[in-house]
């Protein structure tokens, strides 16, 4: 891996500052040499923090200078402080890379309903700001400190050509980990030196997000601060023609998705991943809804935990999700088993579903519910012991 | 308590016929002398067990004879071998009643996806039918004869004047206890020997389900079994006045929610009851929205578990319910202390708010919305290690 591999245009940098009592780093930058195009999604939540109301009034953009993001602290619940807040951190941001604060976009991630420490916040945006680079090093650094209680670091680097032109896509993100005190929140930022407007990037965005990140779920609580943003510098020189701009589009869908998924594996207390596919719906809502019912229900959940080919949960969650099921043209293969058949249980060997289960690490939940044409695809984390020990035995 | 507590009209047993491994009592019947009104709420999954079919064609009646429920085997997902199991089921209870099976109703309660072992469940019928009787015991009998991996009966019976006679109801109900291997389910049934209609006992049953048994949840699967049933022999000889029947609808009313309670308090792991009370809503519908999305709520949950007052999750939760959510006129008590006004904290003492947390076995949650008149409650158990523990550790 080398620095070309990189997007052209951007530099980047993290450092600890001190939010995070255990030391880890805190403070991410990502800096654009020029304005660049930018969009971005976020949380369905009404309860909304101030970070992600300062994005969606600044978004999408064609100004872009800065990514400041903090970890540690949602900045969420604040009230005006918080707003006033998120923006001094853009303030500040904007005075060391000498651009505006509307031109700095913001996000935070961590405790709920404490004061951002602005003093540590303060020398931390400095202190990233004078070591801004380009190094793969660099990108790291950025990733790593949006992280709160994820084990692994996400981060896609890759470059695709383009008409013999190389195009590069640099993308982080940050899971759902919910250690104490209170929830964390689904933070990515993708950029990328392909040339797009800003709204290309918004429309673009917005279908990537739907087939990537709304695919995926931990426990269904839907944060405060979730926050996917789209940087795009212009500086591969790429124009992109129409089927070009599809096959980027696709790119970017697989990238977000692989993230995505990581996402998923790296949820508290997760042991595998499901991924549910429904087909024989009505429609691909309909095919959805139900998948999303499977991927919720605890029983399911702890089913995966537990290796148990317990077709009964699932099914029973597809007959309650409230899209048409027909329990006659119904069937379920389970880790590459047919199970369920038609309305009833096949013949199958339960000991041999359940050690097939339990040597991988992403489950396939395989569910025909009719004669439709609808189907979709989403991936869920189990629930294991683990995830309740993080979330209840901690105590303010 | 004297057998003339007992609704006249009805005799009671239950016996252990061997369906459940443990040897418990697995096999409830309730008799009614002569043909009585009966209705029934049912589960709105669309994946539905043969015996919730058999009562779903047969209510309302006037002619009912019996009610037979074996525990230990749902008797779901069965094909044609189970609706003939049904069939069977009630076509035996028939014969030993000398009645038509269509007068007899039939529920079942335990795995998912296993024949009936009906040598067995012949043998209970038979035993039950010679063992019936008015005693408290006999009634109590045939109330434990429902349960699954309940840990209490869960019964009640009541007796109240209506214009100097008395009227007198026995209620019985199983939970949501959810060991191996599958799903429980929600069954329960009503006695009285108040006079009502068919289509009386129909209205005023969906009624009732709406305001007790259909406001709790322990971990949101809904179940292909779920059955609430009411039977009315009249045997009292009493006449509801228009007041009278509206008092009476409120009496049950109130001992539904009391085993609605109940059967939160014993689900799977549960150590408490949080009782969600939401008002300022734009509707009653809209209220009810939000406070299920609290009890849904995996965070929410944990939090409870681990005496946290984790208002961060409680708020996050309302704002992602659907329903509209002010958030400066959004305020929340926990646990009779207001930690949560106009969109910001208060300035509460945790440490005093978790203390009252566990110490109460159930825990308040009111929140208000915004200025709307819309309000609704609802109970739902916590999360536990043991619920998943009693979900995973299972294997087929």
């Amino acid at each position: 891996m080398t620095t070309e591999d990189l997007p052209l245009g951007f530099r980047f940098s993290g450092v600890a500052c001190g939010i995070k009592p255990s030391g880890k780093p805190d403070l991410s930058l990502i800096v654009c040499d020029d304005p660049v195009s930018a969009a971005g999604v976020f949380t369905q939540n009404q309860i909304v923090a101030a970070p992600v109301l300062w994005c969606r009034d600044r978004t999408p953009s064609s100004s872009i200078r800065a990514v400041v993001t903090n970890s540690g602290n949602a900045n969420a619940c604040t009230g005006d402080q918080g707003t006033r807040d998120t923006e001094a951190m853009c303030d500040q941001t904007a005075t060391a890379m000498g651009c505006k604060a509307d031109h700095v976009l913001v996000m935070s991630t961590g405790i709920i309903g404490h004061h951002l420490p602005m003093d540590r916040v303060t020398s931390g945006i400095e202190n990233a700001a004078g070591k801004l680079g380009r190094e793969l090093q660099d990108f790291h650094d950025s990733a790593d400190a949006i992280l709160t209680t994820d084990i692994q670091r996400k981060a896609v680097v890759e470059t695709r050509s383009f008409a013999d032109k190389p195009v590069r896509v640099a993308a982080m993100a940050k899971g759902a980990g919910m250690i104490a005190p209170n929830m964390a929140t689904m933070l990515a930022c993708v950029t990328t030196d392909a040339t797009l407007s800003p709204s290309e990037c918004k429309a673009m965005l917005t279908r990537i997000a739907d087939r990537s990140f709304n695919r995926v779920s931990v426990d269904g609580h839907v944060s405060t601060n979730d926050t996917l943003l789209m940087l795009a510098s212009g500086k591969s020189q790429v124009e992109f023609s129409k089927s070009e701009a599809a096959e980027f589009e696709q790119w970017l869908t697989q990238i977000c998705l692989k993230l995505a998924i990581e996402l998923v594996a790296d949820g508290e207390g997760a042991k595998y991943v499901m991924h549910v596919k429904v087909d024989g719906a009505a429609s691909d809502e309909a095919a959805e809804q139900i998948a999303r019912a499977i991927g919720a229900s605890p029983l399911v959940k702890t089913a995966m935990t537990g290796s148990d080919p317990n077709w009964g949960r699932i099914v029973s969650a597809a007959g309650y999700a409230g899209a048409t099921v027909v329990p006659e043209q119904t069937s379920l293969r389970l880790a590459g088993v047919e199970i369920y058949r038609g309305g009833v249980p096949t013949d199958f060997d339960a000991k041999q579903v359940s050690q097939a289960m339990q040597e991988s690490q992403i489950i396939p939940i395989e569910l025909t519910v009719g004669q439709g044409s609808g189907k979709s695809e989403h991936w869920a984390s189990d629930l294991g012991v683990d995830y309740v020990r993080f979330n209840s035995e901690y105590t303010t």
